[in-house]
């Protein structure tokens, strides 16, 4: 079964976005066992759309479009690929709908007469809906050929894939692919790597993928067989190979659990409350807390203290810590995690305070970021020295904190 | 000019790396006044990619490759090249001496046999030395055509373009192209359209692109002229034209700047000093905020109040109000930011409750935001219905913050 992506947007040909749906879709395609070829990018763009489609149909089963549903003129994906296939539009009345309904809930917007524009679907197609906008998903089949449109924002575009095109391509594809993902935190790429050197040289079926992300490295293990039930036999081995390897750097082998995710897990089953005393990461870290649900049985209150003033008067550092180690040391940190507990009664504090740029201090680098973990009445505390922008070492910070966090929790809970 | 970008890699095919290439490419070639309609990915496979690139030849007059310079045996881009350009390939000297050179001074690797692959090059071809790695750019000019062969890696690929390509491609393209970007807040897509369709109708030079953001809506001018002066004297009236149908809609016209970017320049210029107090968006607006440089001058302190607790003890939200209206609610939204004033002395404080989800409550549904900006003894509350998953909701719920901010600086302090 070959699979390919037109992506259609001018923006992407000017170079304003990078094209990271184009990514998403083949990295999604690959685990479900569908050979791609080609990837195309074209404008908004009628003629050039029409014929990328034409040869796209020639040559593939599956053709995937993304961009080009929106609701104004220069939007023609669905109008060029229903003349392409010699399909008429009809406007179909649940999608007209959503579309109201939509707008009804958005006071801020107000509904214009080209909306209704994504209302008209090619006919006979199948219609995804949206959730995170007003233009569906469309599928349209046609001589064995198989033309998915999907709308450009990736908010839109994931949930839509994952959850409608997913099922449907799997029907398409009678091999199974199952893949299992284990994330390690606190280990580099290339040392992942090194200590699973013989597992990558001896794979066949399942393969091992490592991919890096900040501060983390994922391994996919993937296994192509007969029956869901094979494929699980060939993978469970390797998994329980990896987790022995790695042990408690290994904090999840879930797909779709996050580092933050596996914290509030943590602290959930040790029924621990959190909170979060920031400085240089200005309020991501709880924001990441905040982000999973459930969290607000853990995490009732979090302080951004940017200034030295409200270092002390909200966490009651002391003027002389400050005074004689500066805001960004090992001992504010500890004065920070100690006051958020104290501030909060929570039975864990997390305090990060750092260097992100772009000016540096004297004897301490851009880069310099403390992270201390109150519990059980001791502090810990580690010193960093990251790299990159501004954004770049907050969002390091912020894994690191995590991360030390849930080795907090394990070292003094886990039985 | 017509250009097209060709990637090749199968770890692109796989979504293992995200095609930035194309991305900075594209943006390139756009400032240099260069028309692109095409970009193409392919693997590394020699069939597909000549037929590819015998495709770009007849419809384009520039073709940029990147990637599959490679030394090992399945990088085939150049050998593909100069089989379909009718060239033989020949022993480069300088090129050879050069990686001689590279490895004398790279003490963690050796030389191997097929690094001397890298110093054949098509014959005629226009070798561009590449000081970050052992493959050297080409230029091969051949029947009017010009195609450019760089190596993948982003690290090795732009210095070479930089440097090498663009005085290269300057010397093909007489004609100037700059744009200025117009960004605006607080207004959908369709409704900004339909308020400058006219602009946009009659749009020849400079055009008019729309690009839809969350909660914003970026408009880039685009003028061709035969020079700076001439292209900078066509924008400027459409874009005076722009800021006075949007007033104070229009946030900044700085291609960089952005919402946050734009906040902080008002706080600093009408020397104000900010705090949030942030419930379901749990610190992502204070992170937003701190991640512009120099924020420290205008932000010292942020709350992030999760629980009941937290809006009583922290913000002093009276027990009665969120008994009598709950934690989601206008009042206790206007207390928030009442409280986050007065515990820290900042000249403004802007609020955020809401539910974010996965879970709504009697009455209220999930999307339910109240954003509350005290300022000058008044506090301005707005009410939100948004729409998507947990994410979504948190990310529309800062930018309207934001802009709140905004508005209400304007409104107080703007002569």
């Amino acid at each position: 079964m070959v699979v390919e992506v037109i992506s259609v947007g001018t923006e992407l040909l000017l170079g304003n976005i990078v094209n990271t749906n184009a990514q998403y879709l083949a990295g999604q395609c690959a685990q479900l066992g569908l050979s791609m070829y080609h990837q195309t990018t074209i404008g908004d763009n009628e003629s050039r759309l029409s014929e990328a489609l034409t040869q796209a149909l020639d040559r593939s089963d599956v053709v995937i479009l993304t961009g080009g549903l929106g609701p104004t003129e220069d939007d023609l994906t669905k109008e060029t690929c229903a003349k392409v296939m010699g399909l008429k539009l009809v406007e179909d009345a649940h999608t007209k709908q959503r579309i109201e309904e939509y707008f009804k809930n958005n006071i801020y917007s107000c509904i214009t007469d080209n909306n209704w524009k994504q209302a008209s679907v090619p006919e006979g197609a199948l219609v995804l809906d949206n959730d995170n906008g007003t233009a569906p998903g469309l599928i349209i089949e046609k001589e064995g050929k198989h033309v998915i449109l999907l709308p450009g924002p990736p908010m839109e575009l994931i949930p839509l894939f994952s959850k409608q095109v997913v099922p449907y391509l799997k029907k398409l594809q009678p091999e199974v692919i199952r893949s299992q993902m284990v994330k390690i935190c606190g280990k580099g790429e290339s040392l992942v790597e090194t200590q699973i050197r013989d597992l990558i040289d001896a794979q066949t079926n399942p393969t091992i993928a490592t991919y890096a992300k900040t501060g983390e490295v994922h391994l996919r293990i993937t296994a192509r067989a007969g029956s869901e039930d094979e494929a699980k036999a060939l993978i469970k081995p390797v998994v329980k190979e990896i987790k022995n390897r790695f042990g408690d750097d290994v904090y999840t082998v879930k797909e779709e659990e996050t580092l933050e995710m596996a914290v509030v897990r943590l602290l959930q089953k040790y029924d621990l409350t959190v909170t979060t005393a920031e400085s240089c990461t200005g309020g991501l870290l709880s924001g990441r807390i905040i982000n999973v649900p459930g969290a607000s049985e853990v995490f009732k209150e979090g302080f951004v203290t940017y200034s030295n003033k409200a270092k002390r008067k909200t966490l009651d550092v002391s003027k002389s810590t400050l005074k004689k180690y500066g805001a960004v040391s090992a001992q504010t940190a500890k004065e920070m995690a100690t006051g958020g507990v104290f501030a909060t009664d929570a039975d864990t504090c997390i305090a990060v305070t750092g260097l992100a740029g772009p000016e540096g201090e004297e004897e301490k680098p851009v880069g310099l970021v403390y992270i201390a973990c109150y519990m059980k009445d001791k502090v810990k505390v580690e010193e960093y020295h990251f790299k990159g922008n501004r954004e770049k070492i907050r969002e390091q910070s912020v894994v690191k904190a995590l991360d030390l966090l849930r080795r907090s929790i394990l070292a003094n809970y886990k039985d």
